[in-house]
C-alpha cells in the first residue's frame, strides 16, 4: 500500500513516522506539509518529501490530519487539491478534527469524483500520537475502512467502528472532547470549593484519582489545574474552544440542547477574552477559582 | 472498643455487619434503628440491640448513618439525644452525609459538652458497604480519627483525612457527588447528541468505557442511561437533589459560583417536578434526550 | 386605628413618616428602632418612640420593616416579641422581604395565638418609600387586608391583593426581584457586546429605552452599567444575593427549575467574591464585560 | 427618487406600501419577490413590479428585507445580483436581519464594487411596518445614511444611527433581540413559579406590566404566555433561534460569554425538538412550566 500524509504537526509527525515503521503491509510514505522543513526528520526515516500537495496523492489512500475546517479545506478542494487528483477508488482518509458539516460535504464530493472517503478521527495526545497508542475512532464504506486496517494497525492501539456514514466518526470525535472538558470544568469547580474551604487540593485530587476517578483524563487535567501549569499547551485553548464549537453546531442541526457544552462555550470565550491562547484548553479549570476571587486560580 | 451504631438503612446495615465481624478489636456493638426491626439480623450476628437511641450511647464510640441532617438533628439533639448522654471523652462519629453547617454545629457542640466528635462520611454503594469496599473521609482532631482507625479499617477499604476541621471531610463528600452527577449530565448529554444522529449507544458507551473513560461511574451510570433502567434506585434522586443543595449551600456560604452544580440542580428539580421520585439519580442523564424530543429518553 | 412600626431603615423610615401624614384614620404612629436615634425624626413628625419592641404592638397593628428573616424572627419570636404581645385580633403587617417558609411559619403562629397575620412586601427604591408612591403586594384572610386599607393608602400608590395564603405575597415580591435581576443581567450581556465592538453604550441604552424598554428599570439600571456607578448602593448586591436565594428557595420546595434565576445567583457570588458588597445589585450587570476582557467592566 | 425593494413578506409588503405612500420624496417604487403574486397588491398602489432581481435595481437605492443570510446572500451575489447590477454610486439599503459577518462582507464588496451600502435593521412586528412605526437602527457612511432620510421617514417613526460601520448596526438589531427573548425567558420562569403556587397568572401579569415592566414587550409576550396563544406566529420560533445564533455568533467572534443567551439557545433547540416550528418565539416561555410538571405549560 502507497499512501500520502499531509500535515505534520505534533500529532501528524508522530503518526507518520509509525507508518514507515508499519514495515511491509505500507510500502511507501509520502509526506506534504504546508512548512516543508517538517518533513525532514521523515525522510530521513525512509520517507519521501512531496513538494505540492498533488505529489502526496498518488497513491492507494492519502491521509489529512490538519488543524481546522479551514486547512482541509484549502487542501482537499484548492487548486490541484485532494479531490482533483486523487485517482478513482483511491481513499481519502480525513483524521482530523473537523466539523459534521465538513464530512458530510468531503463524503459527498468523493462520491461524486469517484473516490472513497473514511472518517478517522483519533483520541490521544502527542505522546499517544508518537508511541502508535492513539484511539481511532473509523467510519465510512466498509470495504474503505477495511482497506484502512494496516494504516490504523500502525497508528493506534485499538480502532472503534462506528457505523458507514463518515460523520459519525467526527461526531463521536466531537462529543468525546465534549466529555473531557466536561471532567475539566467539573474537577475545576470542585476544586475551586474545597480549595476556598482550605483542603489541601493535591491531597484531594489524589484522593479523588485513586477511588472514584481512576480514569487518565482525571489525573492529567486535574494536576494541571491544581499545579496551574498550562503551558506549555498540550492541546491549546482555541482548539478546545474550536471542538465545543463544533459540538454544539452538529447538536443545533440535531437539535439537541446541551446546556453543560453551553456552559463550556462560555468558559472557553471567558478564558481567551482573558488572554489565554496560549494556554492548555485545561486553563478553563481555573475560571471558578477566579471568579471565587482566588486571583490567580490556586 | 465498644461501639454503637444507629442507622441500619441500606448502608448501615452492611457497616454495622462489618463491624461485627472486625474481631478483637471491636468487642461490642449496640445498634438501634427507628424502625427496630431492621436490628435483627444483625442480632443474629452478634449486636445487641438498643431500644433507645441513648443505649447505644454508652461505649467509647458512636456511629450515626442516616439519611439526612433532619435524622441526624432528631438523634443527636432530641430529648435523649446523643450529645446529652454520650460520655466525656467518647467520640460521635458521624458518617451520615450532611451539610457543612451541621457538620459544624455538632463539631461545636460536642467541643462544649467534653466530647470528642469526627466527621467521617463514605462513598460507595449498598453493595460496598456490605463488602467492606467503602471509601471513607476523615476528618476532625488527630488522636479521635486516629482511636476511629479499628472501624475505618472494618468498613472501609482506604481512609483519606482531610484535615482537623470536620467539616471539611462532609465538603468534600458533597464535592464528590457532585463530580459523580457532572458525569452523569455529561454522559445525557452525549448520549442524547450521538444518540439522535443515530449512532448506536451501547456501542459509543463502550467504546468510552474502555478507552478514555475507565474510572467505574462512567460505566454504571452511562449503563443505566443506554439501558433506560433507573428503578430500583441504588441512590434514589431526592437524596442526589439534596447532596447537590447542600454542595450549592456551602458553596453559598463560601462565595464559589459553581455553574455546572446549578445545572445539576435544575435538572434534579425537573427531574423530580416530572415523577422522579422514585428513580435513581442517574435519570438526570435521560433529561438531555427528552428535551431532544427523543421521547423516552432513548 | 393605632399602630406600631418597627424598622426604620432607608424604606421605613419614609414609610412610617408617610402614616404619620396619613391625617385621621391613623390616630396614633409608635415607631421602634433596633439603634433609636433613627427614631428622632419621627418624634418630631409625631412618632411616639417605643423603648422596647413590646412597646411597638400595643395598638391595632404593628407594621415590620426589617432587612431580612433573621431580623424578623429576632423581633417576631423574641422574648417579648410580636408573637407574645400583640393582643387578639390585632394584626402582624409583614412589609419586609423575607422567606416564603418564614411567611408560612408566621401565618401559621399568629393564627395560634389567636392574631391576624398580613403579608404585604412592597416595591420600590427609597425614595420612592418616601414619596409614598411604592407598590404594595399584599395577601391574607380579606378581613385583615381591609383593614390595613388606610396604611397602604398612606405609604403606597396602589396595593395589589394576590390571594388569602400570606405567603404569596412573598413569593410574588420575590419572583418581582428576579424579573428586575434578569433585566440588569440581559442588559449587561448586550452592554458588552455592543460596548466590545464599539458601539457607543450611552446611546445605545438611550435608543433601548425611548423604543424598545421603556419600563424604568431598564433606564435606572442601564444607566448605572454605562456608568459604572454602583456606589452608593440604593439596594445593596448582598441584598440582592439574599432574594435570588429565597426565590431559588421557594423555586427548590415547588420543585420548578429556574435556569435564568441560578445564572444570577452565581452571578452574585461571583460579585460578592470579588468583593462587591458594598456596590448597589446592578453591578453584577458589569460582570459579562469583565468576563470578556473588558476590564473595569467598560 | 427612485427605489427598488425586494423582499414582500409580513415585513416587507407593509414597508413598500409606506414607500408608496411617501409623495414626493420617493418618485418610483419597483417591488421585487420570489413569489411575483405578492407583487400585486403593491402594484395597484402604484409601484412597478420588477420580473427579476436586476430590474429592481436601476434606481437610487435598492432596499432588501429578506428572511435570513441565505436570502441575502442569494439576491446579492447570484447571477444578475445586485452587487453585479447596482450603478455606481448607488445605495443597497439591507433591512434584513442578518448575521454580522454577512453584513461586513456586503460592505466591502459593495465598496469595492463602487457602490454604497447601508445596514438599517427595523424593530416592529409586522402591524408596526403596516403602521410606519418602525424603529430603524441604521449604520453606514454618513452620506449613504443621510440619503436614505426619506426612506426611513417614510418606514419608520425614528431613526437610530449607531455610526460608521454598517455591521454595528446589524448587531444593535441582534442584541435587541437577545433582549426581548431574555424578557421572554424571565417571564416564562415568574410565571411557572408563582404559577405552581396557585396565584392567577394573569391577575399577576397585570400587576406587572402596570407597575414595574410598562414595556410593551412584557404585555405582548406575557399575555401569549399566560394565554398559551403562540399561534399564529407574528414571529416564528425559527426565527428567534436564527437571532440568538447570530447574536452568539457575533458574541464568538468578539469574544464576549453570554450565558444567558446560551440559555436562550438552548431553549430554542428544546421548543424546536418537541415540534414548535410553527409558534411564536414567545412559545419558549411555557418551557419552564413544562420542566416544573406543569403538563401543557399552564
Amino acid at each position: 500500500m502507497n499512501v500520502g500524509f499531509i500535515g505534520l504537526g505534533h500529532m501528524g509527525a508522530g503518526m507518520a513516522a509509525n507508518l514507515l515503521r508499519a514495515g511491509h503491509e505500507v510500502h511507501e510514505v509520502t509526506v506534504y506539509n504546508h512548512t516543508p522543513s517538517r518533513a525532514r526528520p521523515l525522510v530521513e526515516l525512509g520517507a519521501r518529501a512531496a513538494a505540492r500537495v498533488r505529489d502526496a496523492c498518488r497513491g492507494d489512500a492519502v491521509i489529512t490530519m490538519l488543524a481546522d475546517d479551514a486547512a482541509v479545506e484549502e487542501v482537499v478542494f484548492g487548486d490541484d487539491g485532494v479531490i482533483g487528483v486523487l485517482r478513482e477508488g483511491a481513499i481519502h482518509v480525513s483524521m482530523s478534527t473537523i466539523s459534521v458539516a465538513l464530512s458530510e460535504r468531503l463524503a459527498a464530493m468523493h462520491v461524486k469524483a469517484g473516490q472513497r472517503f473514511v472518517a478517522a478521527p483519533v483520541f490521544g495526545r502527542p505522546d499517544a500520537a508518537a508511541a502508535a497508542k492513539l484511539f481511532i475512532v473509523a467510519a465510512g464504506a466498509p470495504d474503505g475502512v477495511d482497506a484502512c486496517g494496516p494504516l490504523f494497525e500502525a497508528m493506534g492501539q485499538r480502532t472503534f467502528r462506528v457505523g458507514e456514514e463518515p460523520k459519525a466518526a467526527n461526531l463521536v470525535k466531537l462529543s468525546g472532547n465534549f466529555l473531557i472538558a466536561s471532567v475539566i470544568e467539573a474537577l475545576g469547580e470542585a476544586l475551586a470549593l474545597v480549595g476556598k474551604a482550605g483542603v489541601d487540593r493535591r491531597q484531594y485530587l489524589e484522593f479523588l484519582t485513586s477511588t472514584l476517578f481512576t480514569a487518565p483524563v482525571y489525573k492529567t487535567y486535574g494536576g494541571q489545574i491544581v499545579e496551574q501549569k498550562f503551558e506549555p499547551a498540550g492541546f491549546a485553548a482555541p482548539l478546545g474552544a474550536k471542538d465545543i464549537r463544533l459540538a454544539l453546531a452538529a447538536a443545533e442541526t440535531l437539535r439537541v440542547a446541551m446546556p453543560l457544552a453551553s456552559l463550556l462555550r462560555d468558559r472557553f470565550l471567558t478564558l481567551l477574552a482573558r488572554g489565554g491562547d496560549a494556554l492548555d484548553w485545561s486553563a478553563i479549570g481555573q475560571l471558578a477559582a477566579q471568579d471565587a476571587g482566588l486571583g490567580d486560580g490556586s
